[in-house]
C-alpha cells in the first residue's frame, strides 16, 4: 500500500497538465469514447411535453426501459408522474432506434454501442441492441442539466462502446444482510454508471441468505433469519435485467461455509455441531470433499439454484480454503492417499472438478476465485481475480477467461484515485498477447461486509464505485485524476436522486452521535478525517469486532475518501509551488482558522457522547495543526525562514496527529507538514501513513 | 389570518416567562400529563444485550408493536438486526404489562393510557390495553437520549394518556398521489407523535384512487393508471393497524366528484363527457341526487369499500357542493319542487339521508365535513369542521360528535406557533356544557395535496404535525412556545431515522436548481423565505397552476415556517428590549453581514438557473436589509440617532421587501424593521404581511 500511495501522488502531480477540456464541462461519468460538442450552440430544452418514442421492432425491456429513464427523468427534474410521455414512433423528441432486441436472458458480450446526438430540436438514440440503448438513456440523463432555460442538454454528437465486456459489482449480503430496497437502489446506481453485472455473494461463514426449499435449513438455520425468498430473488433479477444488468450469484465452497453446516453438518470435514459464525477471518470448516454425499447434495442444491438464477455463469467461491479440517481428519488423508492427490491444493481442484461437472450439467458456466485455477478445467470457466494480475494473467495463458477485482476491493477504503489508477491491463497483463488479452472479460469492485450495515453500505460503494465503472468502460486513455474527481463530485450528488445514502447517511450519523446538539464542529471534523486502510482496522480494535459490534462510530460514518482534505493538499500544493494566485492564501488561512478554533466546541460536544469522547485526541490534533499551518504562513508572510527549533517541534506534531486514533486518520496532517517545511525553506516532503493506518 | 397574526405576536411575548423547566430537558413530544424526573440521577444504559418482555397475556398486536420498537431503537441508536431482543416473560430489561389486548379492529375510544418507569437498572411500561403500551413505547424511544455513557434514559416516572381520543392526519391522495412508500413512513412518524387516524382522502375532482372491482371504470378511467389496488390498501390498513392507527376512508360526495364520473357519467348531474379535473378549485360536477340508480351505484360501491375498510367509520366528504349543476337541470329541478326541497342545502340533505342509511346498512358510521349537519341524522354520526369552532359548536348542540380540522390546515402553510394556538376549546366551543364538550372527539390536521408531490408532501407535514399532536394529546395547558418549538426541533431530526424527507428532499431541491454549482448562497436565502400563506399562492401565479404544473420550484422546496428567520426575530426582540448580553450584537451582526454578502454570489448563481432569475429581487433585498440592520446597530454602537430621512427610506425597503415575489415571502423583513426603528429611538412595531401574502 505504501508504494501505491507515493505512486498516487506522483500521478496526481503529473495529471493536472493533461485535464481534458470536454469533462470539466460535460458531468458524464463513465467518460464516453466519443464525444462531440459545439460550444456555445443552442441546447435542447427538456419541457413538461417531452416524449420518446420506441421502434416498431422495441422488445419489452426496450419499453420497460423507456419507462424507468422517464422515471428517473422526473426525479432528476423534479417533475410529476403526469409530466413526459412516450410518443408514436417516429413522433418523439427522442426518438430510439435499434437494431434488434438483446436477448431475453441477458448475456455476455452483447452489443452495448450507441449513438446519441443531440440537436436543439430533437434528440437521436441509435443502438444495435436494447442494450445499448438502455447505455445511451443514462448518457442523456448525466447530459440533462439546469440552465436558465430551464432544464437542457448540450448539443452533442456521442458515439459510445464499452471497454470490457463484463464490468460488475459485488455485493457480500453474508457477513451482514443486505435488505432489499438497498439492492435496488445500488442496482439503480450501478445502471447509471453503465455496469453491467451484479454478483451476489450469497453463503459465507456468517449467513446463509437464500431460501432453498430443496435443504431448508439452509436458510432456516444458518441465516438468523435474515435471508432473500425466492420470490424476492426473482424480484431482484427482473429489477436487475430491466435496468440492463446480470445477476450472478455465488454460492462459496468448500470454505467459506460454516452457515451451510449449522443445518447440515454431514456436509463438513469435521464434527460438528456448528453455529453461524460471528467473527471474521478465515475459519477451518469446508466441505468434505471426499464423499459422494456432499456431491450428491451440491448436485440438487446447484440444480435448484441453477433454475432460481437465469444467467449463464455460476459462482462457486473456491477462495480461502486453510485444509485444517481436512488435515485433522484420518478419513480425509486416507483418502487422499487413495488418490494419489499430494496435498490440499490438490484436494481441492478434486473438489472443484467435481462440482465444476454439476455446474456444467446444470447448464451453467462455472465462475470461481483465483484458488481454482488448475490447467485441466474447461476452457469456458472463469477465473476471478482477487490476488492480482499475476494470476489473471496466469489464466489466461492456460486459456481460461478472467475478471479482475484486485484493486477494486472497496472495503479496503482506498481513495478513488488508487482503483481509478488500477487496469486490468497492467503490470503482468499488459504483456500477454492480443488473443490472451481478449480473455480478460473486465472487473468487478467487491463491497466485502465486515463493516457495512444498511446504513452505511452506500458511502463504502458511493461515490467511488463510478470511478471504477469509468475504468471499465471508458478507453483506457481517459486517465486525469482532477477531471475525475470533478465528475464524481457531480455523480454523487446526482446518484443523490435514487435514494442512495452515500450522502445522506453520514448527516443522520453524525447528528445521532452529537444528540441534539449543534453538529457544526463533528462535521468539519468527520470532513478531514477516513477510517484506517486495507484490514488494519480489525487490528487496532481494542476488542475483537464480530457481526454483532454495532457499526454506528465516527469511522463507520466518514466517508472512505476525504474530499475535503484532498482539495486541501490540492490547495497547499498550488500555494507551495504554484504561480502565485491572489486569495490563495486567504482561503488556507479561513481553513486553519476554522480547525484551529474547533476544538473548544467539539470538547463540550463531545462531552455528553460517548462517541465522540474517542475521537477528542484527533479534534485535539486537527486544532494544533490549524495553528501550526496558521504560525507557518505568518513566517512566510513576514519573509522570515521558520527557525529549525519550531519547525522540528511542528513536525513531530504533524508525524504524532497522523497515528491513527479511534480507527481514524486525520488527513491535513501531510499538507500542513508541507506548509511547516516550506515555512523553514525546506522542500516539502509526503507524510507518509504509519504502516498499521494501511 | 391578520389578527391571528398579531394575536400570535403577543403570545410570543408572554411565553418565554412560563416556559417549564422539564420540557427544556427531555425531548418528548407530546409532552406527557406527568413526568416526574429525579435530575442528576443515573441513568439507564441502552446495551447492545437489551431485551424487552412482554407478558403472557399479549396478543399479536403487542408482539408486533414489540417487534416494530426493537427495529426502531436500532433505526436510532444505528444498532444492527441482531441486537436488541426479545425476552422471556418477566426477564427482560424493559417489561410490558397489559391489563387486556386492544379490540383486533381497532376502534375509537380504546384506553391509551400508560405509565413507564424507568429506572438505572430497569424499564416498566404499564398499561391497561396493547394500544397504551404502543404509545409508552414511543415515550421509551423519544427517551433514549446518546450520553457519554452510550445510548441511556433518563430516571424517570411518566403517566400519561391522551387528552382527546381522535386524533388524526388527512392525506389527500387525489389532488396529487402518494405512493405507498410515503404514505407508510408517515404513518411511522404519526406514531411516533402518538396519532391515531389516518384520514385517507381517496377520490376527488382530480382523481380516483382505490382500485374497485364492483366499478373498474372508476380507478381504470379516473385516475391516470395512479391508484391503490385492494392489496395494497389492506397492506396499508395492517401496516396502520401495527401502529395503533386506524384508517378511516373518505369518498367524497355528492360534489368533489368528477373523477368518478369519467367512467360512469351517468352519476352525475348534467351531460357528460368527462375528463379527470386538471385545475384547483370548486367545479359543477356533482352526483345526481334525484335517480334511485344513483343510490343504487353508491350501495353497491360502499358496500364493497365497507368490507375493504374494516374501521367502524366512512366518510362521505359533503362539502363545497356550488349546485350549479342541479340548478342547471330541469329533471332536478321538478324532484325538487315534488319533494318540497327548498334549495340545493335541503337538497344535499336529501341525498346525505339516502347516503347515510347506505352506510349503516353496511355496518358503518357515517362522517361528513361540516355542510352535512342538518338536525335529523341519527346522533352516532361524527362532523369534520372544516369551517371553525362554531359549527363544532352547532353540531354538538344538535347531539352530533365532532372534529375540530379548522385551524389545522397543513396547506395553508402556517406558521406552527399558530397551529399550536388553536384548540377544539377555544372561542364557540369554550362555552359548550360538559356533556357536550364530550362530544367533540378531538381533531385532524389536513394535509390537501395541490402544491404536494411525492417529493415535498413530507416537508408540508412535518414538523409541524408534531405541535398539532401535542395540542390534540396533551394537557391544555401545555402551551410553552419557545418549549415547543425546541422540543419540535429534536423531533424534527429524530424523525429522518423513519426516512422521512422533511428535511433530505429540501437538499436535493436546492441542490437540482444549482446545477453542479455550489448551493450555499441559496441555501442562504432558502433558509429565511417562506411560502405565502393561505390560498394566495394560486391568486399570484402567472399562469393558473393545474395538476400537470411541476412542484420544483423554490417555493416547492422551503419549509412552511422559517425557523431561522424566527429565532434573528426572537434574537432581535431580546437585543432591544432586554437586558444586554455579551455576545448578543456580535450574533445578529454576522447573520446580517452573512445576508448584506450573500447576493454576488447569489446572482452568479441564478445565472445559468431557469428557477433562480424569478428570485434575484428577493436575494437583492436579502441584501439590502442585510445592509440597513448593520448601519441601525451602526447608529446605536455610536449612541447616535439615526436620522429620519434615512429611517423613512429603510423602512420603505423592508416594507417592499415583505411583498411577495415568486410565490415566497422575505421573512426578515420584519425584525429588520424594529432594528431600524429601534435605531431611531422608536417603538418598534410589527411589520404585517400584506394581504396577498397571508
Amino acid at each position: 500500500m505504501r508504494l501505491v500511495w507515493a505512486l498516487l501522488m506522483t500521478i496526481l502531480v503529473m495529471a493536472t497538465t493533461t485535464a481534458e477540456q470536454e469533462s470539466q464541462v460535460l458531468g458524464l461519468m463513465p467518460w464516453p469514447e466519443n464525444v462531440k460538442t459545439v460550444p456555445g450552440s443552442m441546447r435542447f430544452i427538456v419541457e413538461n411535453s417531452f416524449s420518446v418514442s420506441v421502434p416498431a421492432n422495441a422488445d419489452r425491456h426496450l419499453r420497460k426501459a423507456v419507462a424507468i429513464f422517464l422515471d428517473d427523468l422526473r426525479r432528476h427534474t423534479g417533475s410529476l408522474p403526469l409530466d413526459f410521455a412516450f410518443a408514436e414512433a417516429e413522433k418523439g423528441q427522442l426518438q430510439i432506434s435499434i437494431e434488434h432486441a438483446s436477448k431475453e436472458i441477458q448475456e455476455l458480450g452483447e452489443d452495448e454501442s450507441y449513438t446519441l446526438e443531440v440537436t436543439p430540436s430533437a434528440a437521436n438514440l441509435k443502438a444495435s441492441t436494447t442494450l445499448g440503448a438502455m447505455r445511451g438513456l443514462q448518457t442523456f440523463l448525466q447530459l440533462v442539466e439546469v440552465t436558465r432555460q430551464g432544464f437542457a442538454l448540450p448539443t452533442v454528437v456521442i458515439q459510445d462502446k464499452p471497454r470490457f465486456p463484463w464490468r460488475g459489482l459485488m455485493i457480500d449480503s453474508s457477513r451482514h444482510f443486505t435488505p432489499i430496497d438497498v439492492i435496488k437502489r445500488n442496482l439503480d446506481g450501478m445502471a447509471a454508471v453503465k455496469l453491467n453485472v451484479f454478483h451476489w455473494h450469497l453463503s459465507d461463514n456468517q449467513g446463509f441468505r437464500v431460501e432453498s426449499l430443496r435443504f431448508p435449513k439452509l436458510h432456516e438455520m444458518g441465516s438468523d433469519g435474515l435471508y432473500y425468498t425466492q420470490a424476492q430473488v426473482r424480484e431482484i433479477i427482473s429489477y436487475a435485467r430491466d435496468r440492463g444488468i446480470r445477476v450472478v450469484p455465488e454460492f462459496d465452497m468448500p470454505g467459506h461455509s460454516t452457515s451451510w453446516f449449522v443445518g447440515y453438518p454431514d456436509l463438513a470435514s469435521g464434527p460438528g455441531p456448528y453455529s453461524v459464525e460471528r467473527k471474521w477471518g478465515v475459519f477451518d470448516p469446508a466441505m468434505d470433499p471426499t464423499r459422494e454425499s456432499t456431491y450428491k447434495f451440491l448436485n440438487e442444491f446447484i440444480g435448484e439454484m441453477a433454475k432460481l438464477f437465469p444467467d449463464q455463469f455460476f459462482h462457486i467461491g473456491g477462495d480461502e480454503v486453510n485444509g485444517k479440517q481436512w488435515d485433522a481428519n484420518p478419513r480425509i488423508q486416507q483418502f487422499m492417499h487413495a488418490h494419489s492427490l499430494k496435498n490440499d491444493a490438490e484436494l481441492q481442484a478434486y473438489f472443484t472438478e467435481r462440482v465444476q461437472k454439476i455446474v456444467a450439467k446444470h447448464g451453467k458456466t462455472m465462475e470461481g476465485w483465483d484458488e481454482i485455477l488448475h490447467p485441466d478445467f474447461p476452457k469456458d470457466i472463469i477465473i476471478q481475480s482477487w490476488r492480482g494480475q499475476k494470476s489473471l494473467a496466469d489464466a489466461a495463458q492456460q486459456g481460461y477467461r478472467g475478471l479482475l477485482s484486485s484493486g477494486y476491493y472497496l472495503d479496503l477504503m482506498s481513495p478513488t484515485s488508487a482503483h481509478y489508477a488500477v487496469d486490468p491491463f497492467t503490470g503482468p497483463t499488459a504483456g500477454l498477447a492480443d488473443a490472451d488479452k481478449q480473455k480478460i472479460l473486465g472487473g468487478e469492485a467487491c463491497m466485502w461486509a465486515e463493516y457495512v450495515s444498511a446504513e452505511n453500505i452506500d458511502s463504502r460503494i458511493w461515490p467511488r464505485m463510478a470511478a471504477i465503472a469509468e475504468r471499465l468502460w471508458s478507453p483506457q486513455s481517459v486517465t486525469d485524476l482532477d477531471s475525475m474527481y470533478a465528475r464524481m463530485d457531480g455523480i454523487s450528488r446526482w446518484l443523490d436522486a435514487y435514494d442512495l445514502t452515500h450522502n445522506s447517511a453520514r448527516r443522520l450519523m453524525l447528528q445521532r452521535m452529537a444528540g441534539t446538539a449543534d453538529v457544526s464542529a463533528l462535521r468539519t471534523l468527520a470532513d478531514f478525517v477516513e477510517p484506517v486502510k486495507g484490514y488494519s482496522r480489525s487490528d487496532l480494535a481494542s476488542s475483537e469486532p464480530t457481526a454483532l459490534t454495532p457499526l454506528n462510530r465516527l469511522v463507520d460514518a466518514v466517508q472512505p475518501e476525504s474530499l475535503g482534505a484532498r482539495r486541501f493538499s490540492v490547495q497547499v500544493d498550488k500555494f507551495i509551488s504554484g504561480p502565485i494566485r491572489p486569495g490563495a492564501e486567504l482561503e488556507i488561512r479561513s481553513t486553519l482558522t476554522k480547525w484551529r478554533d474547533n476544538d473548544i466546541q467539539f470538547r463540550a460536544l463531545a462531552e455528553n457522547s460517548s462517541f465522540l469522547q474517542e475521537t477528542l485526541p484527533i479534534s485535539h490534533d486537527l486544532s494544533v495543526l490549524g495553528a501550526a499551518g496558521l504560525e507557518a504562513l505568518d513566517y512566510m508572510d513576514r519573509g522570515e525562514k521558520a527557525p529549525d527549533s519550531w519547525k522540528s517541534q511542528q513536525i513531530t506534531l504533524a508525524q504524532a496527529a497522523i497515528q491513527p486514533r479511534a480507527q481514524l486518520i486525520l488527513m491535513i496532517a501531510a499538507p500542513v507538514q508541507k506548509l511547516i517545511q516550506a515555512s523553514a525553506g525546506e522542500k516539502p516532503t509526503e507524510l507518509l501513513l504509519p504502516k498499521t493506518a494501511q
